[in-house]
């Protein structure tokens, strides 16, 4: 079993290192790893074949296997993942804001690193160093914790960036990797609280809950979307269908696809099957309430889970409200407070769904997959925090970040 | 025992309503209770005296039950609390940034609520009136489970401030008490996550233990402070002198007072018997090590613990470092994130103290003493978190708000 009071130990002393680097060592450093991943293409597609023979072996789905496979471009992009974060602004020493308070100190608030983070993941191997290089660049060290299918590739790709670190005459630890699948290592990671400063973990709803009842290490909630979309009475019937079809079944088995499509009794009968019509194209599968299902001649009667479940599947549940207050409560009511969306023509229906609906992007006329770092423009995204503290919707570097005040005196005593 | 389920409930939904309020009504509903407080102050000093009575039944020392003991002014005093925190500007609402994103879309990060929060707290009666008004001016809802010493008084307050919410059409379920003091209630408020969004625990080091190692609730640390000086070889001695004094002494209690003195080899024969002197005179009793024990014939030979230790009281560590690395390294190691201060003339010992130190406020040339929400011109404090996320050092109003992506578009869906 992995030792991860060593593991740990070496993270905190290799982060007191990094906090201390500037900006253009981080960036040399990265380029090196990125350089590293790409002239070791050979091997980690080797180690990914391991992983995909093992896959075979466990009779894994071939959509799953597809997740884990790694290809020549894949790797390359890979690389090009961590260069880009190497040109991302590094949020490090920023001073948010500087002023003299009434004694004469000047009081400075400066963005800091958070420390070591530890991350618990179950994705694609790119997670490894996408995860990484973001928190390499927010001057993080990190222990990094991944699934069973990638194991190979997630152990090779680490040990080739720690030899690029070690070979630039840097610590190795900044970046470490659990090298045991074991659940007791997972939870014994939960418990580092002397040296995790926070924990994030990505995958799916089972893990993200696991990590959440378990961990004593803060955390922060990432990833799962029951997210809906209310076609209001004013609605253009066109665009509700187009955004529908796309928050649907563009990329169904993401955090920010639709689940459920509230639809106001008012447009019901005459929009549905437009609706349905476009979905069964895309081979959606219908789950409405009982109004809703007479106009919707393909769908099942939706059950009381259907509203609590976040598919990730062609599958959408329906339901015919009577107001945009009870598609709001129903909304608050079921939603994982991920991405949540409007369609309206009307002003104050757009003012009072942003405003009443508790999540961590609402959008009026477009659809909810836009929730992302990459498009809200942060350049790179470790994660979607759907909790309330330290940091709320896509997460880039700043999210990595902490803050210290700094405070210039001239021999203040306090009166 | 307290029906927690039941006040949890209450409190969500009353933090819906809140979070709909605009800033003029909250004020007025602000004015109102602090009103209220002051015409109740009768009832409030007899309540008062059923604690001062308990108090003198279980033998508490008179320091303490100063703390516990209101007067009129000091029930005045609260009342203006109420109104400073009604004329503090108000963060929700605020879009912090707003941007147009490659796609279209209008992108806004805006300040809410985080929802409900809840506050288990030792200390005295006006953290009741505070905690309220702040959670109350950003929107939250807020549970309170106050600690039995002052516990009649607590009760009343928040009886009087749920009475004047009543009278003015408003939700008594805004700020409610916990009417208890069982240490099952305490525990099970700590895991209640349906309902409470975060919890923030305010007294003694063994509460805040006890809260971080049970709470399943999201925990924002607050308080414990070992915290050092550290008298560099280029100080001056009077301003070394004058700092010492008023870190140490001024207020013992505090979380921001000074536990340990760390000085440079150089300057320890020198400095230490001045330093002495003035300590003496403040009957401030020293614990150093074998080297600062050679100056300091009233000292005491220090043992392991007195590092670690937060005395909260005249009492001083002392130890005599070779360098300033030396020094950052033993704050580092000791010390509880709180608040650190390096007494020097050299600008390179400053910038290196400023950026090595791990702290949530790090001072050059000052007192420990000023970290706190009112000095740095926050208004108010709810606390003083020494944890890295979320909130760092001392929290104002804007350490009680999250953020909400709102997303402005006109049809846009994800290619």
């Amino acid at each position: 079993m992995t030792d991860l009071q060593l593991l740990g130990d070496q993270a905190k002393r290799a982060a007191t290192q990094l906090g201390l680097l500037d900006t253009k060592q981080k960036n040399q450093l990265l380029y090196s790893m990125a350089a590293a991943i790409q002239d070791n293409t050979e091997e980690i597609l080797q180690a990914n074949q391991s992983d995909l023979d093992q896959a075979d072996e466990n009779g894994i789905k071939e959509v799953m296997k597809d997740r884990l496979r790694l290809t020549k471009e894949r790797v390359e992009a890979m690389a090009d993942g961590i260069r880009q974060v190497a040109q991302l602004k590094d949020p490090i020493g920023t001073i948010k804001h500087m002023w003299k308070n009434e004694d004469g100190l000047t009081i400075g608030q400066k963005q800091v690193p958070i420390g070591v983070i530890g991350i618990i993941y179950e994705s694609r191997p790119n997670v490894t160093t996408d995860a990484a290089s973001l928190c390499f660049k927010s001057g993080n060290a990190v222990i990094l914790r991944g699934g069973k299918e990638s194991f190979y590739s997630n152990q090779l790709l680490v040990d080739i960036l720690q030899e690029a670190l070690e070979k630039n005459h840097f610590s190795r630890y900044a970046i470490q990797f659990v090298d045991d699948t074991m659940h007791e290592t997972a939870d014994e990671m939960m418990q580092l609280t002397d040296f995790l400063d926070v924990l994030i973990p990505r995958g799916g709803a089972g893990l993200i809950k696991h990590v959440k009842e378990n961990a004593k290490v803060p955390v922060i909630e990432t990833g799962t979307g029951n997210n809906h979309i209310y076609v209001d009475k004013e609605a253009q019937l066109d665009m509700a269908i187009e955004i529908i079809a796309n928050a649907k079944a563009q990329r169904p088995s993401v955090c920010n696809a639709c689940e459920t499509l509230l639809i106001h009794k008012e447009v019901a009968a005459f929009f549905l099957p437009a609706i349905e019509e476009k979905l069964i194209e895309l081979d959606v599968e219908l789950h409405a309430d009982q109004r809703a299902s007479e106009y919707l001649p393909s769908a099942t009667l939706a059950t009381k889970e259907d509203w609590a479940t976040e598919f990730l599947d062609y599958i959408l549940a329906v339901k015919v409200v009577d107001s945009i207050d009870e598609a709001i409560a129903h909304i608050n009511y079921y939603n994982t407070k991920h991405s949540e969306a409007i369609v309206t023509d009307n002003y104050f229906a757009t003012q009072k769904f942003l405003n009443e609906v508790d999540a961590a992007a609402v959008y009026v006329n477009a659809s909810t997959r836009f929730t992302d770092g990459f498009v809200f423009g942060f350049g790179a995204e470790i994660g979607i925090s759907t909790q309330k503290l330290h940091a709320r919707g896509p997460m880039g570097l700043e999210a990595l970040t902490s803050t210290k005040y700094i405070i210039y005196g001239d021999g203040q005593i306090r009166k």
